[in-house]
């Protein structure tokens, strides 16, 4: 068992993140036993099929039974019925994480529905694709990637520690946040973006027939990188904006302020305002390319 | 001269496009003799050094001299003062053409500025990145995209069907469409797209420091797709907005109207209505898949 950091590690929900995180958690030989649980018979054939795990299950509580780490993958609005099917079954002293995107509600409603004797350490693994899936996860998507954990305070630094070494041993860096702050960083950095995405290709699917055949056409003069996102998995983004609700409006009304100062500036045809804000915009571009996050 | 379609191609504007365009012409080789101006010492150094073009001037007038074929492919807004200083060395018959992302204003404005012998077959590959200047351009940039051509009726056919030649020589597609409808249809695909990607990245660029660079940190997370659309260059987008304002506040008012509806649902956290949109813009992205153009 050396190398090992869990000895059994049993993931709920086997889609993009989730068989991810299987293959990096296999790949690197951090844990001696990996257990898939879905709800759906076509994802467990796939699972089975790419020999994605050790043992296959639909039923959260045999896929927790003997696990030290149990991490829920599924989105979040499963998370609730999830945690009372698996409280009686989850091993003394077990960690339970998570990789939802939204942390505050985790943090917040997981505890009460647990034993008492679990460590929670909920998480975050920051990267991902428009792919849905256990097929379209693979190995390297954590790699260079920040995980953030948001464990309350008073939870066992052990715990912690372990989480943070198994993402580590997957490629992530790591970052510890209060829940609330992660929140609204990913309002700006995540959730926005996606709500605006969803948004304009949906102004898009409105259009009459003909002009949605020309915008398909069309598409790579910009679009096209909007229709990306907007592919992301409907249940999964549904639940982050009924889960991050107060921190995406406050980010989308600063949004639409932005928005609205710029529709004037084309209206007024003020060229110094266009140029001044798509010039400053560049240097953003120029940080996220140093930090290694393009 | 077998196989040439141009004796002598002038290209005015040498960035990411114009030097695309110079590669790929030179590629497959389309013309004799392939001409380079640019405004910039910089811009002019590197087309010398990189061997872009047979020629380097920074005198519109002097790269257009015995050019059977002139293409603009500077910013639009520079298109009217390089128009008085060509005309009177544009040579008889001579085509003129351009790239520029707005159709409307150059088939209208350009005429007067120019000689009655030349042909003017306004022109628009769909293709691009957010990189800019010669050093960015590569061969390939216009392989399987579509490229738009305007002609106003009247023009004389063997004009359009050379210029067509001549992209169809280097990969593209050729769509030929009325000006007017061409700004429309680029208004949703492409000009929104940029002007919401420039916004969202604005509204980032006004936080403060500490939550700027976790905005940088943490973009894997859908805001830097956005970053690189904001990173395209400001002037030529300036531009587009100046030139484009009718059709561009039309699709922006669609946009806004949408973006508030969906800001209904998340406040009364109606789940339904999320997902029923999600769902229904992933199909746009696989008909686009479809067409070969994602």
């Amino acid at each position: 068992m050396t190398g090992f950091i869990f000895d059994r590690v049993a993931i709920i929900g086997f889609g993009l993140i989730g068989s991810s995180l299987a293959r990096a958690v296999k790949a690197s030989g951090t844990a001696r036993t990996i257990v898939a649980c879905d709800s759906s018979t076509a994802a467990r054939a796939t699972i089975a099929r790419l020999g994605l795990a050790d043992t296959v299950t639909d039923d959260p509580a045999v896929a927790v039974d003997g696990a030290d780490l149990v991490v829920l993958a599924t989105p979040l609005g499963a998370y609730a019925e999830i945690a009372r099917r698996i409280a009686p079954a989850l091993a003394h002293g077990a960690i339970v994480s998570d990789v939802g995107s939204v942390k505050g509600p985790v943090t917040r409603d997981l505890p009460p529905l647990l034993p008492s004797h679990v460590r929670l350490v909920p998480g975050h693994p920051v990267a991902g694709t428009e792919n849905s899936g256990p097929e379209s996860g693979f190995e390297t998507l954590f790699k260079g990637r920040w995980c953030i954990l948001t464990p309350l305070p008073g939870t066992d630094p052990e715990a912690v520690r372990k989480v943070s070494e198994l993402w580590q041993a997957c490629g992530s860096l790591i970052e510890i946040m209060e829940p609330e702050h992660h929140d609204k960083v990913l309002a700006i950095t995540s959730h926005l973006p996606h709500l605006i995405a969803y948004t304009i290709v949906g102004t898009a699917a409105n259009l009459e027939e003909d002009a949605q055949s020309e915008v398909i056409k069309f598409s790579a003069s910009g679009f096209r990188d909007f229709t990306r996102i907007a592919a992301s998995d409907p249940t999964m983004w549904r639940d982050v904006f009924l889960n991050n609700r107060e921190a995406v409006l406050e980010m989308l009304q600063r949004f639409t302020e932005d928005l609205t100062a710029l529709q004037r500036a084309i209206r007024r045809g003020e060229g110094d305002t266009l140029f001044d804000l798509f010039s400053r915009t560049r240097d953003i571009r120029r940080r996220i390319i140093d930090a290694h996050q393009a």
